[in-house]
């Protein structure tokens, strides 16, 4: 069989299981990566577990969401974490060096390896050809003890990219007219594989954006070949001992394939509130713009921080209009600082944030009431900048920066000339802001500030569960939603009975009161229910709330294994229709969920308020159902793997 | 009579009253400065006032407290003060232009003329021979509809610098060197002129350094002369026309005298929790630093800056410390990223955090539990990091550039060589962060968010006011105590009933129940009570509560003022033994309010819990008198200027 690249590498790393559509595989992890908003929890189940040190070849912990420090609870999760990273050999990333998806795709990411990270953009670094999956914290805490991670193998999409894009057109147009094409549920349950001639004119960072944007569509991940490009930008980082040569063989076998000739596209703009409300920058041009910014994960290389300057220089920001810039490394900021580009910036009256997530994920700069901002992130989810009334567009850096000098939405073809952006050859070398963990950790101790609370434990699965629905949603509900991620919510995340308060907050501010007045309950939803990031919380507050069983039409996939890691039971209805028959308040009863929890097993849900009788389906693995009958992932892994120290 | 300095401008701006000490003066205000967590308040004022435009030279309504924007409410305060600023005539500085000090320092102030500002720090233009008052939000209001200000007639102390600094002392050792001499009350109802050979060595940055922490003395303001040093910076800032030389006359009169040789002063700190704490920084060595945090209006000018820079170069910031720097001015910024010094901050492993207040105002950068934090900034009152428990001391830039690479405090002096900072010529212009507004003004309208409410209004005097005393505090209270400013409460500065919950929550988290349940009452205090900030919020949201008078052993004088502009009495105790004779819960009462309030009048305090009658003082003007029977200087105002339009 010729192998497509994914197979190829996924082959090499298999540890149990057999490759094929829909089957559980298990994998071995070569890396993994954290950040500090879902960090803390990671290295809290770290702990929990008795292990002497990290089983993976790297693991690092990046300090990058929560860098505002506006209360002591944000200085002292770093701390937590930097103590966690010297116990247990792991590198830190101190705050300000840089967001974790940037800083590992320049120092760290290999092609043909395998990442794991807490982070639902972690496939960033499959633009560097590596297997690079988001995953819970509980996920990413075991493959660090164990060295292994678990998923069921998704198919395999390949998107063949030929012809070469137009002027002014970027890497993040692409990645919008593939969401485009496919929707924010249009890569759920597969990898999604580039290739095709089009491939040379991508630079590593240009396929970045394009596998960053790549979670917005559902996908397991991204992927692109490691080929020349790859090599010039290993080189670049000074590590082109790290390259390898590694495609698709000739005529791979794919599940589906979706071409894109990439002269097709134009400037494109996802519209509020999702990443796939895709339209023309020329049917939105002329839109007045209140704030600006550019940078995140998605598009803060050199290249996009470049062009941005070249934009700005000699001009002027308008006067109405607010433009923040948050390099993503430390490293780019400081070539850009170095070249005068970042003096152009400053000039033409940008605001320089520091290198980290900042407002893309409501983290400062949020804008005003029914405020007008464009950004060149990857989400624009409802509420998610900060301020509920506002209006977020996303768009590729050139876009952006026009539109900040002439204070509404300007098509960049209009400017005429090209850029050209020289890119050197050897980037700076400059590890400062790294911490790399002793040689001799005996006898260091992790340290806990008074905000870190324990995380909650489920109990093993009962034969009969009930309970009133507490909640209906509809389609596409968010992590975002779920459990709300701000600037004044952010500092809790190691602090799951606060953070409950505000689940759902954003659609339900009754939510947790209705969850405590009835010792929580069942929540029922539509499609997609759970897509965006990968946060646990989003698991684990309903957990603290009482959540027992999720009823919807379906699941995001990170969040569908966060629930089952926290032992909340997933199930999808058989029949779309029943979403119809079970409202808010509603008794619910299964009555034989320890026969009924199996690989595709059928589940009845008892509706007694409405004396109906309703299906559903559980669909995960043996593995799954193994878990959740122990009550979740952390009883799983001391059952299996033993040796748990809190016990 | 041979003039000083201060007598000097002050004689060509009186419009009422005489020059004589403790008499109260009215001056013609040439400029007005605004920031905008006092600013929102104070355009609210101005609105509630029924002028078409501003009545002064020039007013500039600075954004530099709340740049985070960690919710909608700052991004609306923004726009509500452009919107204001664009009505009125006045100039409107953009978040990320830096703050206000050092902002009106390079633009705006004028060696002569006259300027008050919403912010305690407005001294800072002192350094360029401006008289240059902190004041009330509802002074400066009435300067920009009235261009006018009243107030005591100081004390002037003059303060004679001879000799020469040694190597890697600086002018912030000398304002701590002068805090140690003269304590956090030293400077209170005094002007502090500065004169003598010593001068010809401070530049004007250096002079401002020492003016901005004069307002920790509890001056008035602090004043150098304008000689060939404010001429070469005049010029550097393209501003050559603006200079006039002024001085004091030869053996001009002073109320006192404080002779300082600069040779005697060494490298100093101020240690946890008071400016006045001073020390040595030899005392302190050795001790291990959490963080470190560069920037704020009292040191960060491009020599400044520029000695951090050297320091660091080639550096490498210990990995147990965070560096955050954050410039003052954005013009300054932009030359450190033209001559690469801001590459070499980045390189050595800096965080470079917007030009703002930032962490001095505990916006941002709260340390860690426990933490040792080294800043450079003016402040280190208890709690106003963000985090209680921290330990904040004030040094000078060069001790906590070398601090942060040492991981703990490092006497500069170790380094043996003098850096020699060449300081341009002529500096970079740039104004394009600065909004300037419209000739044609009619019909312009302020935009308010929902956030903005409407800030209470005093009765007129009565007779008689009785209450329980619902706070007995000691010495040294701070307006950080009163109202505290953090992170999460700046946001609020435009939302009285919002804040009153957290009056005093540092020190008596029931306070504001106590008031709520007793409809308010009276506030005991000790000495210098009011310290600290200009916030008229720590008069407002006491109103709001209902306190009706605060007896204190003495007050602060801004606060002072803030509480008369409020309608709140402040009274002094005559024997200050009788500060022990009342009691939180003590029931008060003063029956004959009405003749006794009178300049120096004898206010007699029934305390009918313990059957005493204690005699008390108010020392105001006459002036203050007629505000206080108003019940406030809004009604005042309305009553003697007329036309307060929501009448």
């Amino acid at each position: 069989m010729e192998k497509n690249l994914t197979y190829k590498i996924l082959e090499g790393h298999l540890v149990s299981g057999e490759l094929k559509k829909g089957e559980e595989i298990g994998i071995k992890i070569d890396q993994t990566l954290t950040q500090d908003s879902t960090g803390t929890m990671v290295y809290l189940q770290l702990e929990a577990m008795n292990i002497k040190e990290i089983n993976t070849d790297l693991s690092v912990a990046y300090i990058d969401h929560n860098t505002l420090q506006t209360g002591f609870e944000n200085a002292d999760d770093h701390e937590f974490i930097k103590s966690s990273a010297a116990k247990y050999g792991i590198v830190f990333s101190k705050p300000g060096n840089g967001i974790c998806h940037q800083l590992h795709l320049e120092n760290f990411g290999k092609p043909g390896g395998t990442l794991i990270g807490s982070d639902s953009h972690t496939p960033t670094n499959g633009g560097l050809g590596m297997i690079s999956i988001g995953a819970g914290g509980l996920d990413v805490a075991v493959a660090m003890a164990t060295g292994k991670y678990w998923l069921k193998m998704p198919e395999v999409l390949n998107v063949e990219l030929t012809g070469k894009l137009n002027t002014w057109v970027s890497a993040k147009d692409i990645i919008l007219y593939i969401l485009d094409e496919l929707s924010v549920k249009g890569g759920v349950g597969k990898v999604i594989e580039y290739s095709g001639e089009g491939l040379k004119y991508l630079s590593v960072t240009d396929r970045a954006t394009i596998t960053n944007m790549g979670a917005e569509l559902g996908a397991t991940t991204s992927i692109f070949p490691s080929d020349e490009e790859t090599y010039k930008y290993l080189k670049s980082q000074n590590r082109e001992d790290d390259f390898v040569e590694l495609k698709a063989d000739d005529n791979a076998e794919y599940d589906d394939v979706l071409e894109i000739n990439l002269e097709d596209i134009v400037p494109l703009v996802a519209k509020p509130h999702s990443p796939d409300n895709v339209d023309t920058i020329e049917n939105i041009k002329g839109l007045k713009v209140d704030q600006v910014a550019i940078g995140s994960c998605t598009n803060s290389s050199y290249t996009d921080l470049m062009k941005v300057a070249n934009i700005l220089k000699g001009e002027k920001v308008h006067p109405d209009v607010s433009l923040s810039i948050s390099p993503g490394s430390s490293k780019i900021l400081n070539m850009l600082a170095e070249n005068g580009a970042l003096a152009d910036m400053i000039s033409a009256g940008a605001r320089v944030l520091e290198c980290a997530c900042g407002p893309c994920i409501g983290m400062g700069q949020a804008p005003k009431n029914n405020a007008i901002s464009l950004r060149t992130f990857n989400r624009n989810f409802y509420g998610r900048s900060g301020t509920k009334s506002a209006h977020v567009y996303l768009v590729s850096p050139e876009v952006a920066a026009i539109s900040a000098i002439r204070g509404s939405v300007e098509d960049p073809r209009k400017l005429g000339n090209i850029m050209d952006i020289d890119v050197p050859e050897i980037f700076k070398e400059n590890d400062n802001l790294f911490v790399y963990p002793p040689n001799d950790r005996n006898g260091l101790e992790v340290k806990m500030g008074p905000n870190i609370k324990p995380f909650p434990i489920n109990g093993q699965l009962k034969e009969g569960v009930d309970g009133k629905v507490v909640l209906n949603v509809g389609d596409d509900i968010t992590t975002d939603h779920i459990m709300p991620s701000n600037a004044s919510l952010l500092p809790y995340r190691s602090n799951i009975p606060y953070l409950s308060k505000y689940a759902f907050s954003t659609i339900d501010e009754d939510f947790w009161k209705r969850c405590e007045k009835n010792q929580g309950g069942f929540i029922i939803g539509g499609d997609n229910y759970g897509q965006g990031s990968s946060r646990e919380h989003a698991a684990l507050v309903p957990l603290y709330l009482g959540i027992k069983a999720i009823i919807v039409k379906s699941f995001a996939r990170i969040h569908k294994a966060n629930l089952i890691n926290a032992g909340i039971i997933p199930l999808e209805f058989v029949d779309e229709e029943n979403y119809k028959n079970i409202d808010i308040g509603d008794d619910l009863e299964i009555t034989n969920l320890i026969n009924e929890l199996k690989v595709d097993g059928e589940v009845y849900i008892v509706n007694k308020t409405k004396d109906i009788k309703v299906k559903t389906k559980f669909t995960g693995s043996s593995r799954d159902v193994e878990i959740l009958r122990e009550g979740g992932y952390l009883n799983w892994v001391k059952k299996n793997f033993g040796g748990i120290k809190n016990d």
